[in-house]
């Protein structure tokens, strides 16, 4: 056995522990606290489990739920850019650039490599998987405020057209689950008040 | 569409949101706090992503990461029962049992099915997924444990016959990593007295 692979696999795997302490800005269901990005990958990849079947084209599961696990790996260094922050979202490329040489160098190299493919066929959304795992990133936190009762999106000052404008690619991952989420999550919340016009 | 379908998906989903609520004895890297449930299986989930290449035998990788995802889910009515609560786990099975009626039952059946089909996978432990399941479910607190320098031991007593008795199946999953945890997490803190000889 290699002992310095192993090594490295689990010295990274440890540090990847910090994933739980980056907390994004949506809450769980209750709104008793903030969800780490941690708990968000994997209520994506359980979502992904049962949703695939509404992807517009056919994925390999697998690689979605990879893609998943890993995509918030570099807000480990980074932080949590939150969707509606206009001026983190300038500087967020540069900031996840930095942290992924640093990251992914922890790993063996070809775990590293493959693991760093992995963001950016993410970052990149070309891919079907890609599209359908920005799908699962889109819906999970709608699907959240939605049943918060539009607190997250109220406390934010968020408007429909931001929404609108983060899932412009939302459909070309599954137009069955953007309309879903459209009239189920989205357009109650106009009427309440709760997302501005 | 089948709008009965999606919405019973989306309500499972939801309440299994519940699952970042169950909080385990198991403190997260730096003892700040105890880990919930899901960030545990995500934690797993990665681990079995560049750690399968120990597997005693061949597995299929999204198999066992479905497994992984799935497998807390009942603790959401029936709560985590701690490894060395002895009492606790007389009532495990018929506590587990009720709520996998109740959890999977939310599902359309077919997916219900599937779901429950992978937690009786899991805790019959005999096909080769199972086991590397249980691998990496006994070896992530242990890594957490020995990098929090003992604690969770050390506050509840835990003797090394304890775990030696969890991991009992450990070796039948993955050699290689069990030799690596007992040398690296188990003996350095037997040495320190953090777990009772």
């Amino acid at each position: 056995m290699d002992m310095e692979r192993l090594q490295k696999q689990f010295e990274f795997i440890l540090e990847m522990d910090k994933e739980k302490q980056i907390m994004r800005r949506t809450h769980i269901h209750g709104y008793s606290r903030n969800e780490s990005d941690a708990e968000h990958a994997w209520h994506m990849a359980l979502m992904t489990m049962l949703l695939s079947e509404y992807s517009n084209e056919p994925i390999d599961v697998l690689h979605t739920i990879e893609m998943l696990i890993v995509h918030d790996l570099v807000e480990v260094d980074a932080g949590d850019t939150y969707a509606y922050d206009a001026k983190g979202n300038e500087t967020k490329a540069a900031r996840e650039q930095a942290a992924a040489d640093r990251i992914y160098g922890l790993l063996p190299e070809d775990q590293g490599k493959r693991l760093r493919a992995l963001w950016d066929e993410f970052e990149e959304s070309k891919t079907p998987e890609a599209k359908f795992a920005h799908v699962m990133d889109n819906i999970q936190p709608m699907m959240l405020n939605a049943a918060n009762d539009g607190k997250d999106w109220k406390s934010n000052s968020v408007c429909l057209e931001q929404i609108l404008k983060r899932n412009e690619i939302t459909p070309d991952g599954s137009h069955e689950l953007w309309d879903f989420a459209r009239e189920n999550f989205i357009n109650p919340h106009i009427e309440k008040g709760n997302i501005l016009e």
